[in-house]
């Protein structure tokens, strides 16, 4: 038994080897045997610590006065490394580390599944994706998780600065936010339970309670189609304000996020940024554009078919859009507004002063969606009544409806796809390389 | 169409009342009306902001020169106030507000189903859950959340120092990591699949990519106990660590966490622990106690009747340990480690110097478990063995034995329910008041 003073506690802190030291000074650190380079009379050993490679030196005459032989180890050791400093002006840190002892503890059995020690790993995605807890030791794959990590932490981070509260809600629920066949079904004990499509209902909510409040979480979507742009299990990042004047107001929070991305990138993540070769979007200036103004801009100038009466735009005509924004204006997060009422949710607010159309915006980002949001309806009859209007029974929502009756302010949020947005920043095609264990239609694995 | 340049955006943060300010100046905010208190010739009205609850001074002949009638309002409106300032020593800014005008945004149709404006609120626990979206609004049972949002954000402001990487990990699986029949089945197009009991794989698996992970997300038990310490769906927050030299690294990151905790606490959320009457943990001294021992201590020295052969404690033993250490070391945080292995789950690596035992942990605090961590088995061979050993077949788990086949260092982690360790915090007996819309056996919505 043992009381543990606090002062006595000792965190280790993630190892990371000192940027210069002094000629023949001692080093010992941690990580796996990412490569071995026979050169004629030494080797190069790379070393994948937790965030780099590391290049160490095999000096035969040095390593044999420590009975030190590379020959006893191979790619995919665990290794603690030791070696010694020798000054070098050419190496990133000023001095390499030349070998003189290494521990083992840890290794492949059998055969490695795949290469994963070039700059790339070359392989299908699908095989990519079937030994993922493998590829992603390669060093480009697992730099991907780095930019995504900093788009999660700039959103906290934004939000937490305006003034959000971080909410955790129910994935298991009873009803049905997103409408659509699109749900996973559930046996929950004795009831009929289904997986949430996205936190709606309980972000309103929130506001009621907080006025602003913001949530990153898994959202399930059942979508049968097996695209490159969709999964089946997403990171959403919502929130939700309330007292807003307009949707603008959410538009607004949304680029100090899209800015802060650059920012915390610029801050925390240089490696990641330059093993990627990220182009980071203009956080300097958005275009803003109504729904009706787009299709005539992709008319007029973009000289594009556009089809009369269709109320959402097509893939190829956000492409478009993003693409005639890009050389004209430098511009890449286009918020497109005022989406015509009946392609959206039954709790978009419609315009008053503009009939057949919301008071919505979707957000564009180098040719694809990446948001969804707007204001909400507030008022409990004008919910009511939009509801009736579509055919819906208000009974089935009485949950949600509690917060129309008790009183809601104006207010809106909207949601972004945390994948899908790290994907179109670094310029993937398939979002299925920014999720870890990504699920679609045919992949339940890893 | 508009383009907006960045520097033109105005996000409006959250509004906030000034702290000081002159006599007779003019101020404008909005929330809703918690409470009119009418006195004989004027009125307290107290306004519900984002964070409190703010008290203005309807004063009828101020009032009646702008027109306004508090008999036009009513508890529960969401309004905009105007006010001017009046110097006030008592009152918490060095002002009153005194009413002049109010815009009413909405407000409550019907009946309120519950009183909010209490210091508590007075009904059922059930009843409370049942009209959650409403009953949150009270200012109490909203500063709960506060308190866990505190925490969620020491977890994570922690590990990032201590250089973990956020990740995000799928909740639909088809390998079931904790074992046993306590798993929500689900249909995954024509396939059988799971809910997630914990990240317990994933997070291993990415030891092998980052060496430190952590994640905050949902869990799913389909436990058949309806008690008060049980949700069937929670927070974990779980953490995973490579190249430990013993469970001893991954306790000392934890006890770093349980400080944090408190110091952000007291850095953030002062209103919230003064709302709660929170009384903070002692975290300069800690207990770590072997399984052995406790068993011992609770046998000699609290002279409780422990059963012969149980390889777990009772809920009333770990109560009666917690007391123990409360009482005569006024320590909070108990340690209990290496638990016999046959109580831990396949993934526990063993103690080699002592058959029959397992390097693992739990952490009690306040007389109950909120931690369940260890080292666990890196080695493929002593992986399969187990498995094999307890009458599991290693070909179920091919996707798990990938990363001991192709190499882990020495690691471990462990996993901590974030609406338990609220509760336990706050001083709560259900763990229910710590979950915005808790999931049992009988509850699926709101």
């Amino acid at each position: 038994m043992d009381t543990v003073k606090f002062e006595d506690v000792k965190e280790t802190g993630l190892e990371v080897l000192p940027p210069s030291t002094s000629d023949g000074e001692e080093i010992t650190f941690h990580g796996s045997i990412y490569r071995i380079r026979k050169m004629s009379d030494f080797a190069f050993v790379l070393i994948r610590t937790a965030r780099e490679i590391v290049q160490t030196v095999y000096d035969k005459p040095v390593a044999d006065e420590h009975g030190l032989n590379i020959d006893d180890y191979a790619e995919g050791d665990i290794v603690i490394v030791k070696g010694v400093t020798k000054h070098e002006e050419r190496s990133k840190r000023g001095y390499d580390i030349v070998l003189y002892g290494m521990e083992k503890l840890g290794g492949i059995t059998g055969e490695a599944p795949l290469v994963i020690n070039k700059k790339q790993v070359d392989t299908s995605l699908s095989q990519l994706l079937d030994v993922r807890s493998y590829s992603l030791r390669n060093q480009y794959e697992r730099s991907i998780f780095l930019i995504q990590e900093a788009i999660a932490k700039a959103f906290r981070e934004h939000l937490q600065a305006e003034g959000f509260v971080e909410i955790h809600t129910p994935k298991i629920v009873s009803g049905n936010a997103e409408g659509g066949a699109e749900v996973f079904d559930l046996k929950y004990f004795d009831k009929d339970a289904f997986l949430s499509q996205s936190p709606q209902f309980y972000k309103q909510a929130m506001v009621g309670v907080f006025e602003r409040v913001y949530e990153v979480g898994p959202v399930f979507r059942a979508e049968k189609h097996d695209t490159s742009r969709h999964l089946n299990e997403y990171t959403g990042l919502d929130f939700e304000m309330g007292f807003i004047k307009s949707y603008k107001d959410i538009i607004n929070i949304e680029m100090g996020f899209f800015r802060h991305i650059n920012e915390v990138l610029e801050r925390d993540y240089p490696d990641a940024i330059k093993e990627l070769n990220l182009k980071l979007p203009n956080v300097d200036e958005f275009a803003v554009i109504t729904f009706t103004e787009a299709k005539e801009l992709l008319k007029e100038k973009c000289k594009y078919n556009v089809k009369a009466d269709v109320h959402d735009f097509e893939p190829e005509e956000e492409k478009k859009l993003c693409e005639w924004f890009k050389k004209n204006k430098k511009i890449d997060y286009v918020f497109v507004t005022e989406y015509p009422s009946d392609k959206r949710p039954f709790y978009a607010k419609d315009d008053d002063t503009n009939p057949g159309y919301s008071l919505s915006f979707d957000c564009l980002f180098r040719g694809l969606e990446i948001t969804t949001g707007g204001q909400r309806i507030n008022d409990y009859k004008e919910q009511v009544d939009k509801m009736v209007a579509r055919g819906m029974n208000p009974d089935d929502f009485e949950d949600f409806l509690l917060i129309h009756k008790t009183g809601m302010p104006p207010h809106g949020g909207l949601g972004i796809g945390l994948e899908r947005l790290t994907a179109q920043l670094i310029g993937f095609d398939n979002v299925r390389r920014c999720c870890l264990y990504p699920r679609d239609i045919n992949r339940l694995r890893p």
